[in-house]
Parts: structure tokens; C-alpha cells; sequence
């Protein structure tokens, strides 16, 4: 056997395994629920990239951002120029800057509550809560009440949950559980974060 | 101390260990290599994620994809309804569909020249070298050739190669490599890949 009928060979059983695979999935006809934690980068970033998947299947998609703030972002300027997306930023900034517990509180839960009428709905295809993690992490909000929401949610929605440290009972109730782990870092090599790749 | 204070008083620390930390950072004063690798999903979506932060910063940007071909992505839908990406999709289509390793290997070479020719001419912020590991792992490219193209990219170009299996001599040249581990997959769970979410 030749070394290109060998390399056939081996990608036919290959496409065998992966239409096996394909044919024995089922379409769960709801949205899942994603958990996108871990110390690594690429949480938010990779919740932002499948916004931009369902937007190009001309899906619906909201975002509720949990923390920043004032701070201007990349995502933020694109999407506010571009529309399509129901964006609402409803944080006050990093725990650490804002050094008021209660007000903290109160935005989380005046976030989380823009956050289950959107799922509740019936009007969105994809709800991302960036950041709402730390919020949970912070016990800004519990676990509980999440978990209620997340129930609550219309079969049509898919919901993207970001931030480090998800909670147990969140990422038991969730479809998928991805865990970004940092390798190598550049911030911790001494490289300022940069525009446009890191916010 | 009161609750509120105590809150105060941790916040204040945390900000001022924060502050410290990115006052040590420094801007490298080029564009770095970002690696996005591991069996979990994320890769790709947040490169993507990360072009939607570079486009908010005004940045320019290019895309060439090596394995996706005729499939169609939510991905591409998009940029090419948006414009502003300079977008190459110059796959051939899973390895295991062309089982013709003469041609995948042709198509991967094509696709990196033109990588190459856009790392050198200094037109772009960020460019997306999106499943190139796979074509790395195929040997449908050699890491040195990938690595020459690399160094010789232009000072303000920033470099993301996404896909499973990064070679070693890639990642120990890159300045960040981020890794992104399954922990609960719904297709592994039989439920299928879904429009706007996988792809």
C-alpha cells in the first residue's frame, strides 16, 4: 500500500467514526446552557466570537455585562457601532475600584433581573451574561436565584455564562462546562494588556 | 469594623495590588503571538471574539482559515455581510471528507503563503491563523516554516493561531498560549453540534 492510499485509508475510517458520532446526536430542540470559566483568557471573548456565529445565522442575541463598567471596550465600541445586538452594560466597574459592597449588590441584581425578563421572553435566540461569575463569586448574587432564571428561560434560548470561579451548582445545571487554563501569559511576563486583543 | 468597612478595606488592598501589578507591565511594542489550543471548544470563537475587540479599536484585520471549505460558518456569514475583515477561507474541508493527502497538503501551502505575505506587509493589526495547528499536525506544514513565517511578521502584527495539538516549538514562541479543556461537551453528551453556537 502506498503512502497516499495508506493516508485514504485512515481518513475513511476517520469519517466512518465522526459520521457514526454525527448520526447518533440528537438535536436537543432547546438552547443550551454554556459555562465558560477558569483562570485562563478567552472566557468573554469566546462568548463574544458565538455571538458573531449566531449573528450570522441572523439569530437574535442579547448581552448583559455584569462588571465593567465605565470601561470602554472593544466589543462594546464594535457592537454599538454595528447593532444587531440588545447590549446592556450594567455594571459599575471592578469590585477593587468600586470599594462599596452594597452598591455592588445593587447592580448585580438590577442586572440579573434585566437579565431573566430577556430570558423569560421568548425574544432571543442567545443571551450572553459576561461576567456574571464574579458576581456570583462575590455572592453579589447566589447560585439559587441564578439557577431559577436559567429555568425560566424560554426553550429558544441559549445562555452563555462567563467569568472565573463558576459556581458547582451552576456547572452542574449547564450543557457544557469549558475551562480556558492559562499556559502562558503575557500580563504575568510583565506585558501590559492590550487594546483590541485583551479589552 | 463593620461589614461595610471590612469590604472596603479588602477592596482597597486588591486595587492596590492591581495597580502595582500593571504599573510593572510594560507594552512590548509589537504585536504578540497568541496560541489557542487543548480538546475543549473556545479556540476559534474567541480569535474571533478577539477580531470583534480589534475591529471596536479600529484596527484592521485578516482571517485565513485552513481547514473549513465550502462549509458554511456563522463566522463568515457575517464578516462577509459586515466587511471590514480581509477574509481568506482556503481549506479544502475536513481531512477526513478530501482523503486525498496530496491536495490538503497543496491547499494548506497555498493558504500559508498567503498568511505569510500579509504577517510581512505590515497592513495588518491582528491576523487570524484560524485551525492552522491542524494542518501542523497533519505535517501539511512543518513548525519551522510556520515559526520563519512568524518572525518575520511585521512589528505592529499580532498573530493568533487557533486549533488542537499546537506543536511544542510553536507555543515556547508564543506569548500567550491558552489551552481550552472540555469538562461537560453536549456532544460527547449525543447532542448535536448546533447552527450559531458550533459553527
Amino acid at each position: 500500500m502506498t503512502d497516499t492510499d495508506d493516508h485514504k485509508a485512515k481518513m475513511q475510517k476517520l469519517q466512518e467514526k465522526h459520521r457514526a458520532r454525527v448520526a447518533g446526536a440528537s438535536d436537543p430542540g432547546r438552547g443550551l446552557v454554556l459555562v465558560h470559566t477558569g483562570e485562563g483568557k478567552g472566557k468573554s471573548s469566546s462568548a463574544f466570537g458565538v455571538v458573531i456565529r449566531a449573528l450570522g445565522w441572523k439569530k437574535t442575541v442579547g448581552v448583559v455585562q455584569f462588571i465593567k463598567g465605565s470601561w470602554i471596550t472593544g466589543e462594546r465600541q464594535f457592537f454599538q457601532r454595528h447593532g444587531g445586538v440588545d447590549w446592556h452594560t450594567m455594571g459599575e466597574g471592578f469590585t477593587w475600584d468600586t470599594q462599596d459592597r452594597d452598591r455592588d449588590i445593587a447592580a448585580a441584581n438590577a442586572a440579573f433581573d434585566k437579565a431573566r425578563a430577556m430570558m423569560e421572553s421568548g425574544d432571543y435566540d442567545l443571551i450572553v451574561l459576561d461576567e456574571i461569575n464574579i458576581a456570583l463569586r462575590y455572592d453579589y448574587l447566589s447560585a439559587d436565584q441564578v439557577l431559577d432564571g436559567l429555568k425560566a428561560r424560554s426553550d429558544r434560548t441559549g445562555v452563555i455564562l462567563t467569568g472565573r470561579d463558576a459556581p458547582d451548582a451552576i456547572c452542574a445545571y449547564a450543557d457544557l462546562v469549558t475551562e480556558m487554563t492559562e499556559v502562558k501569559h503575557p500580563f504575568k511576563a510583565g506585558i501590559k494588556a492590550q487594546r483590541g486583543v485583551d479589552f
